[in-house]
């Protein structure tokens, strides 16, 4: 199926606000699932363990100042370390594909490109509790900054509460947006960049056939 | 009163379990405030701050391998660039002393010299939240590792419940004390080692005259 050794695929979906990647995710669990011999993990960054949506509690919740931009990146690394531990390496280890909603380029474009926290620093961090470990495959769902704010501005419930990425200036959503499609260009064997101003129907078409062009998946009959 | 240009001092107490670090730290408290023109700022670590003591919770509550040595790691770093940016730096910057019950060396030791971190990677990412900002004076209070674990096992209440540290065994405190006397070591001009075996009055007097004399405090009349 893939080349990895035991089967195992890691993908990962980034994106801006309103971008629509839990509906897609969602769409793409009922999809991928059926073709699989058992279930792939679907989790989320920062999250995806018990320690680590406690930390996505405090990082997520309260004032826009709560934290100096330092201390989030350490307590976003933090959390993804929970998460590799324990769910995302053992996971690969049984032979499951994990599909995470962010993962470290996530890191990289809100801190990094959005914040002005150096580059380097960020992936030297990554690297200290990663190594060189990356994702096979990573989806960027990309959409103009104005209509994605807009789209978001009209949630309501849990994730409105989470709203302290949204409360920030449209100038800091087009760097972060500018940042992903740097990433994409420096990695374009692992980047796809899908258009998210089409139908939910045509870009879970694109994220399908790219799955299965790429790790020989078999059509559902 | 110091070389500082505007006479603020930053000094940490550094000491493994049971050495006695808190009955000292109300002492000092005690004599040094009246000395002073503007009472110090007297905290902790990991803490200090209301988001480095919620990332405190977390860190020092459950069980013992809650947290990956590294994950934890991490925890205390943001914790850390939280209390240096909210408190210790502001408080240094009025001109006000600071007196914070662990500092760096506590990760440097635990993480490093008792959980086996590499110490250059911990002394990076210090550098990456502090740069080359360090304590002033640091006491270190040195205790066998067998009399400051007996000590500690007579705790009870909110002490006993925050027991992940001392819940480890012996070996591992005596890497901690072998950590600590090896950056007294290295830093003997910061470092003041302090043989806590003695009476709790002669540990207080030696720890007030070294304060005297190294920033020229003038006695209480």
């Amino acid at each position: 199926m893939t080349e990895n050794n035991n089967g195992s695929v890691f993908i990962t979906f980034e994106g801006g606000e309103g971008s629509g990647k839990s509906t897609q995710l969602q769409l793409l669990k009922e999809w991928l699932n059926p073709l699989l011999d058992k279930p792939a993990v679907f989790t989320r960054e920062p999250g995806g363990t018990e320690g680590a949506e406690a930390i996505r509690d405090l990082l997520v919740t309260g004032a826009v100042d709560r934290w100096d931009k330092l201390t989030e990146t350490l307590m976003y690394m933090a959390a993804r370390r929970d998460h590799l531990q324990r769910v995302i390496w053992p996971s690969l280890e049984e032979g499951r594909w994990v599909v995470s909603d962010r993962f470290v380029d996530s890191t990289i474009c809100y801190q990094g490109y959005g914040h002005n926290i150096n580059l380097e620093t960020l992936w030297s961090m990554y690297n200290v509790i990663a190594g060189d470990f990356m994702p096979d495959l990573t989806f960027y769902l990309d959409v103009d900054s104005e209509i994605g704010l807009k789209r978001t501005s009209e949630r309501s419930g849990k994730e409105a509460e989470e709203n302290r990425f949204e409360s920030i200036d449209i100038s800091f959503h087009k760097r972060l947006r500018a940042g992903f499609l740097t990433l994409a260009e420096q990695n374009p064997d692992r980047y796809v960049v899908i258009d998210a101003h089409r139908s939910i129907q045509a870009i879970q078409q694109t994220i399908q056939s790219t799955i299965e062009d790429r790790f020989q998946l078999e059509k559902a009959a």
